[in-house]
């Protein structure tokens, strides 16, 4: 049994992983963090888990955590991961970091767009977790990049295409919509049931934080420098975002021949379905799954493909592919303690 | 007062409809049809119409109607409502068709796209019924073709640029978000709250029977044949369309010029309304209303503008557009009866 | 044109107020206030007002207001109101407060469940705002104490069998389920969407403030002390409440004649709907409107009459119906400015 | 492995019950079936099973599963499990019976609220599935009838209070909220997303077929026959059912003497969990779980405790609780494929 711990546990996110590595049958999850909720008991903040776990939040440092874990998840806002993430890895506990703050390969794009990176040496490290691209590496890795929920969804959705060379990389725009667990717990006025429910609006057009990170990744499997449109939309659901991905083909390629080819590129891996023609993925259809479901189509009379992409953002877009790649990280099948069939409705 | 009837009235848009004409100050609803349901009372069929109207649903010819009616509308299905409407129309009854019979100039592409059409000639006379665009010829039509509801929001939304000629008109992508009344009453499968309610899904992608209608009335105002990709999605919520628009630009605009422009464009309209610059629509500021919010950003790094336009599709989308081209078409303010605020939350 | 002001009009409540009163054609909203929104315009925070009002939230103190003011609105918390009201009455504005602070007639009451009120004096100035019950107190007052969103639709459902006399006092059981709009605008966890979407929770049983009103409001009917069990659930819709509420029958009545005897008892009441035998109220056929539907049911195994009333809590529960109260304080017509059909869907 | 078919899967409960037992590590499922949807792949109708399993809806007679199946799940209408039931004791095969046809002991009861019954004889081999009332006869089972979803939250609610004999039982009344899938998935106007979100009502008030039932059970549990008002309601959720249960007291006890008895009775049964005082359930802290969380609250202002319990209805209001009772018949530990954790939000 594999002694974890999670960094930053308040959340949904971290409520999630905590959920996932319970029913994990190779961990004992030994530690969850909050500094606000310190002390109290994880069902009493989230009764789901009431008969399940007596597991506290606690306030503890890093050095507290690497003389009882051998995996730590960091759950923490962006920039704050970057200052606790070298303790554990110097001290040989694997890392899989779930901010922002380790996916991006370029100092001066993460500056950019988040705040200054205190710990630029690490990323040299970090492997960015997408188990559908880079497996290999990710089962040597000591500290995992884990991905954005968007660029999870995004990315599967056009590599394919990307590595076939088959669509005009300038022409890419990305439309997609997430359920409201993607803002988190925390208190804002525009996550209030009245402000969202019977709502639909766009936010961050075209200055939403997962642009880089969609572009970086997308340009490595392109071997281009890629540059989308992307707007992130908020929808009156819990969990799931869809991807609605346009792109302009460079070639004729019949919708029968794409899903062949989606298949070919998926097909040794379990989490990645494609729909069969004619058919489109729905969120309803991956929620408490770790599966990335995607439909596409063929706009013949534009000459575009229109690839759809569906997934749970708190399991494939976070804690379920966080724990994929522990999976990776520590020999285990990769599926291990992932197997959920989506609860519908 | 005018006496109206409605033809077709059992769905969701009938009894907006409805609503709107008992509210307005110069209508007297004075005939209500429906095959299935003739003999029930309205309010026993949609309760919010108890204590206000003793109106019984009845299944009554056209012939019928032409007695009582100045104005009838056509709630009815496609390929239905031209059956009908000449009988209205040669006896002088101003027709406001809610179908999309008359809204395709070209027969062919009407027949492509529906069925066989039944009554081609009465398209010469036909008008189609956007007041913003079309506002003196509505003024004069004895038989108007209302918009879909899809089209609505995305032609309000492209005119300006189209109109100024500043974009690629080979680039433009709609991706449409909609609440479940645009399906109708109809039992059907999709329509349940359990398979729509934390779902979220798109459906007949780059097939759906509003392209020709978008593309002839941005054509109109491009003064050149356009072809789009449309994707339409189905959100949970009751009412609502978002439309999220993207164009190439052919020339550098910043943010506040196209707040301005659109301004400009729309500044006798009532009922669109442009957000200042920096925000964006939301469904649910323009619910229960007869207004168009539009929304407008720049992605600098590709070069496109993004136009978000937001309508309640049963009010802007049908019955509220429905009367403000009946007060065109009779002489009233364009706004009698339509000052409705949104109901929010 | 009267002059109205809407003190602390930052919230659901104060809003609904705004856009009924917009709406109103007899009254002229000249102030609103917010200490913590102001300068900001009230299209800003609320976009459904955009195009439609250009009033800004003021900190405006009730000394300012008196001058400008025929009457105000206090839509403050519980416990602020009390402390400004004074000032408004007597300089002659009358006052219609949305708070409790005026509610109960026994000062003792009031401080057991609220806290120490600087005002007893005004409480016998006080009229409490049920117009179907105080009508013509209401034409003569001054001040009136808004009733509470769950004591009008439970004391509107109890009222004609208290004042018949036919039901046991003691065995009152009021559950109530209410829309979470009900909790306001502030920022609280259990007002996140994803806390109450797909949740459903009772919540404060046996203690909610609300009892102490309800019971002395069913006392003054039933001429006699009554206590209840009362429990609030929060159901994941913006609007509405609905009331279930059960009693043990004295004597035997029949449906139909319990139909009648509410018809009878509020037969010149234009905003209680009574529903027909067999038939039960939907909190979405009275949304956006100021009704209150009531449904009836015997259930003869157990001796028990069953009644379901439902209103929208922001309207007849709150804005509308201090609307309806300001029209009685001001010689209107009862129903003017509130014959809104409702919204459906 | 045990070979276990489903008689009727085409429904919300039936293709629970298939997640349920592809999880089971000791079922392996042979065959759906479903008259309508023969020949169809089960993960053409839920896409949630694509990739998980290939098994294809067939039309088959009792006759067929017997000879491939140990197990047989009934998921048919009221009325027609009685008519294949016999056929599958008579040869051995264990039946778990998800319809009413064998809840009810007294023939004449089941025939005044159902229909006429066919296996009359059947009934007392029948045993009556709750788990955690009937644990040894469930061991010894060939034919169990599942409960329904509002008895099994509302006399886990009531037996701890019953076996003690404290309260009084002509005083009992439940009032029950249930999410749209326990309508079921047929098309019905009732079902539609636009009537059911944003709405809340009641239905069936005392005449839901489920009275005789708890009624039958109640009395069991306290020796004595019992009478109860139950109204259930429609709440705009997926899942769940919250049940406020209100019952005169006929003796003193405190809220923690409460919490203390029901942690008693039930200190053995590991899907029934007390909150602790003080603390309420949620519908979605028992989402995708097993589990039936109990609250307690005494109203010592009118001398009534108020129960409020809270169960998924497709899983401990009925495939959870099905494959609950397989466990005891076959000899499996109680919670074998039932130890998920509820996913929340």
């Amino acid at each position: 049994m594999l002694n974890v711990g999670i960094y930053g546990a308040s959340g949904y996110t971290g409520q999630e992983l905590l959920r996932l590595l319970i029913g994990h049958p190779n961990t004992n999850v030994v530690v969850v963090t909050s500094r606000k909720l310190k002390g109290i008991g994880v069902s009493e903040v989230y009764p789901a888990f009431a008969g399940i776990t007596d597991l506290r939040f606690v306030d503890s440092s890093p050095k507290n955590l690497v003389s009882s874990c051998d995996v730590v998840f960091l759950a923490l806002p962006h920039g704050e991961a970057m200052n606790v993430a070298s303790e554990f890895v110097e001290a040989g506990v694997k890392v899989i970091d779930l901010s922002a703050d380790f996916r991006l390969k370029d100092v001066s794009v993460y500056e950019e767009w988040y705040t200054k990176h205190n710990s630029p040496d690490l990323l040299l490290n970090a492997v960015y977790g997408l188990p559908e691209l880079y497996k290999n590496d990710l089962k040597k890795a000591c500290l995992v990049a884990n991905p954005g929920c968007y660029p999870t969804g995004i990315i599967l959705g056009l590599a394919p295409l990307l590595r076939r060379g088959c669509i005009d990389t300038a022409s890419i725009i990305a439309d997609s919509k997430s359920g409201a667990s993607g803002s988190g717990r925390d208190l804002q006025l525009g996550s209030l049931f009245c402000e969202v429910n019977e709502g639909f609006r766009a936010y961050k057009v075209a200055s939403h934080r997962h642009i880089p990170e969609i572009e970086q990744e997308l340009g490595r499997v392109a071997e281009t420098a890629i540059k989308i449109s992307f707007t992130p939309h908020l929808t009156p659901a819990n969990r799931g975002i869809l991807s609605t991905i346009y792109a302009n083909m460079k070639e004729e390629i019949s919708e029968s021949e794409l899903v062949d080819m989606y298949k070919d590129f998926y097909r040794n891996e379990r989490f990645v379905r494609i729909c069969r023609q004619g058919s489109l993925p729905n969120i309803s259809s991956v929620r408490g799954s770790n599966n990335c479901d995607i439909g596409l189509a063929v706009d013949k009379r534009t000459g575009r493909v229109i690839v759809v992409s569906a997934i749970d953002n708190l399991i494939k877009g976070a804690a379920g592919q966080a724990v994929q790649n522990m999976n990776l990280m520590c020999g285990f099948p990769e599926e291990t303690g992932l197997n959920h069939i989506s609860l519908f409705p």
